[in-house]
Order: structure tokens, then sequence, then C-alpha cells
């Protein structure tokens, strides 16, 4: 159970255009349960500047940056972290005494999540989708030295630029590319979009894969990555992604690594909304 | 107990050169007890434009001023009530979508107090003090009504401005003078302080007034007050001053005005650290 604030409680915030529940309740449930002198709450604003400039003055500890504030941080804050240099986009601010360093934990958690035994930087891969967060695992998978890879994005514009940004190819479809390793950073497959029930990728390339790894973190089991499960292959899933980089966050704003048991106590609470 | 935040939570603040814990302990004691989804912290700040930027841009609902605070706010507020103009002083900034509108509870609280049966505006008093809380008492008796007041100050500037701001007399000492009402806004008989012991007015005063009025709030129970108390006197006491004004501050930022046991039960809590 949650401390009662007192004059020294360390507040950590969260700033996006659309505030969730998820960030709240995974930190302020780990602050209970590691008896953290911490709080965390969520903050939407409609002005960046104003805001950024209350952290600091405030001395709010840490805060996480969503949609569609990730770029317009950046000439805010005093420092970037090479993560968030990575990918010219900000998700995690962590203030120390006024000095604001800026972090991505969805590329740290992205860049740790290529390390699973089995995966192997020689892999031909198409990653699917060219928004912000293609971007962070396009630039995640260029810097693990993955350097076979397909950008596969309808949008003309946005899908040529990030594969030339990371030295891939483009194609607008994937067509009859069958690679190792593939990777959906598309809404398809997630709860309540127009696309719910879509294969992100078309069984006969799952089929083919060794690996599949799917951003949408809601549900964390798609179809795609309840497909991969079913023929055997080895699945990354958006809810790795998602718990990983708001323990990440975590350790940032407060110096403290949980174990793993109580990290997916606290996505379990966090989800169970 | 306090409700884990959510996304929805109201946040309040305050802002003071040095932060304490009635406030943090007196609203989150409430809003647990009212199953209201609010959360009260602490901050102090070295940047006050700043920090009132951020509770706009951060949609933060309500935040007390403490000193140094308390004047160089006036200026960054949208508007101020009667009672932060009657004194040129904000203790209480409300925000209602960005628009900061600002009170003085204190001066809203004593205004309150000086309606107590008994006490009579056409008593003589004597009101000991100079600093900003002393402009507070000094200014709700002006406007309550009470014309035969005697300002006591050593301050030769602080003390005369004062008095002349509302229309009494100045004096740096009591000396033979006996009022019906004593008011003490010194820190004569402030528990930690140099003075813990000292009787705010002398004996012989005390016996000859008909009440007494100590807005020294730690203890409640000054040397003053307990003189009172011994000879059947009525009396005011800091405590009175503090629970008042902070059960306006959470009416204006709630909407909701908690019964009075349970405001005294907040009160206990509060001050049981």
């Amino acid at each position: 159970m949650l401390k009662v604030p007192d004059k020294d409680t360390q507040l950590c915030i969260s700033l996006a255009g659309r505030p969730g529940n998820f960030g709240t309740r995974f930190h302020n449930f780990l602050y209970g349960r590691l008896n953290l002198n911490y709080l965390y709450k969520a903050f939407t604003t409609h002005d960046l500047p104003a805001a950024i400039c209350g952290i600091r003055a405030l001395g709010i500890r840490g805060c996480a940056v969503s949609m569609p504030f990730k770029e317009a941080s950046i000439a805010l804050v005093d420092e970037l972290d090479p993560s968030a240099a990575a990918i010219a986009s900000i998700n995690t601010i962590v203030n120390d005494g006024g000095y604001l360093r800026a972090y991505n934990t969805d590329y740290l958690a992205i860049r740790q999540l290529l390390q699973r035994p089995g995966l192997d930087p020689a892999m031909p891969f198409a990653l699917q989708g060219s928004g912000g967060m293609a971007k962070a695992v396009a630039c995640a998978l260029r810097d693990a030295a993955f350097r076979r890879g397909t950008l596969v994005a309808r949008n003309g514009q946005a899908g040529p630029a990030l594969a030339q940004r990371c030295g891939y190819h483009w194609q607008p479809t994937l067509g009859a590319l069958r690679p190792a390793l593939l990777v959906n950073v598309t809404p398809l497959g997630m709860a309540g979009g127009p696309d719910a029930d879509a294969l992100a990728f078309e069984a006969a390339a799952v089929e083919a894969a060794d690996w599949v790894f799917d951003v949408v973190a809601l549900p964390a089991r798609t179809p795609v990555v309840q497909l991969a499960e079913r023929l055997g292959k080895p699945a990354i899933t958006g809810l790795d992604v998602a718990t990983l980089q708001a323990l990440e966050q975590f350790v940032l704003y407060t110096g403290v690594r949980p174990a793993q048991a109580l990290v997916e106590e606290a996505v379990a609470f966090a989800r169970a909304v």
C-alpha cells in the first residue's frame, strides 16, 4: 500500500497527449512494495515548455514523455543520453538538482531484447512501420549491427527516409520477402483498433521465419504472436518492450532495480484495469 | 488509507522556503477519509515564476504559498480574491483550467475567528508584531471594524507602517496599556525558538484583559494561552487559525466541506509527527 506522502516524497510524472494508467500503476505499485518515498502521477499539458520549466522549478525527479512530446522536448532539456540522441526522441527525463538529462528507454529496452540467445545480427529481417516507435526499433537494430534489413511501409515519405537513416532497403509491402526475423511496428493486431484481428504478417511469411517481434503491447499475444507460438517459433512481444522500458525508467528515477518476479507482479497490477 | 493515484488524480501542492509536513498530512488524510481522488505534496523552489508556470501547464489544482513567496506570487496569478487583495499577500492559489485565482485563507480564517460570540469590535485591543502574519491579523481586525487598536512593535519602520495602513496607533512596547483584547503575532512562546518559555504579554496585562488571541500554533497552548485559561479567560489559538485556514484551502481545492469532527481528526493526524 502506498505511504502517505510527506515533504520529502519525490514526485515522478508523465506527460502525454492522452495520459494512461499503466505508468502510474506500475511505478506506484513498486514504490509501495519497495517502501520507497516516491509518488507517480500522469499529466497532460497544453504548454510543454512551461511544463518542463515546472519540472525543473519544482524539483520533480523524473518525467516520462509520450506522444506528441517526444521530439519537441529535445530542445528543452540539458543533455541527451546516447539512447535519446540515437533516435532524436525522448521518452524519459531525469532531473538531478535542476539539470535535465533525457533518455529513450524504448530504445534501451529494444537493444536489450535484441540480445536474446538465438537472435543473430546476421539474420535478414523485415521491419513493418514508419512511425516514432518504428524509428526506435530500426535504430536499435542498426546499432545492434543487424545489417540485412528491409523496411516495409506504405508511407512513401517516412518509409524511405527511415530506411535511408538506418542503411536499410525500403519497399511498400512485404511481397515475396521471407526474412528470418519479422518485426511489426504497426497497429495491426492491436486491441480496440480497426485491425484488432489482423495478422501483422501473412501466415506464409511467419511460417518461413525463425523469429517474430511484435511491438503491439495490448494484447501481448497478438494474432501474429499466437501464430508464431503455434508454430513453435520464439517471439518478442510488445509487453516485453513495455515492461523493460518501464523498468529502466524506474531504475533511472530511483536507483533501485527490483527483482524480475516483482516487476512481473507490477506489470500484472498495472494492466489489470 | 490513500488511494493509488491514477491518471485522473488531482494534485495539490505547496510552495515554501522550508516545506513542512502539516499541509501534506492534513490534506492527504482528508482525501483518504473522504475517498477523494486527490493527492497533496509539498515542494520548495528556487524559481517561483517557473514553478507557477508549471502549476498552470501541468494543471495542478491548487497550491499553498508560504514564506518567502506570499508577496512575490501576486504578479504571477490572474486574479486576487478580496482576501488576498486586502493584505497584498497570497497563501492559496486555485487553478481552474489554467486560470489562477489567489486567496489568503489566513485572513479568511482570522475574519471567521473574530466573529466568536463575546468578541466585540468596540473592544480596545493591542496587536503585538509587524511581520506578514501581523499584517493579515491587523487587516482582518480593521475589516471586522475593530477601530480602537494599538500596534505594538519594536521595529520602528514596519510597526508604524502597518499601524498607519490599518488606522491604528503604534507604540514600541505595551507599556501601561491594558486593552480588553491582547493579540500576539510574534514568536514569543513558540516551541523550538529562543523564547519558547516566554509569556507573550506580561501577566498583569493578561489579568486585565477579557480575551487573548495568540497566533503561535506550536504549541497550541503557549504560555500566554495557558495563563489565560488559568484565569478563566477565552483564548483563540494559533491552532484555531492553522486549522481553519487549512480547512478553507481544502474547500477551495475540492469543493467539499468536511464535518468539524473529521477536521479535528485530520489536524491531530497532521500534528502527530
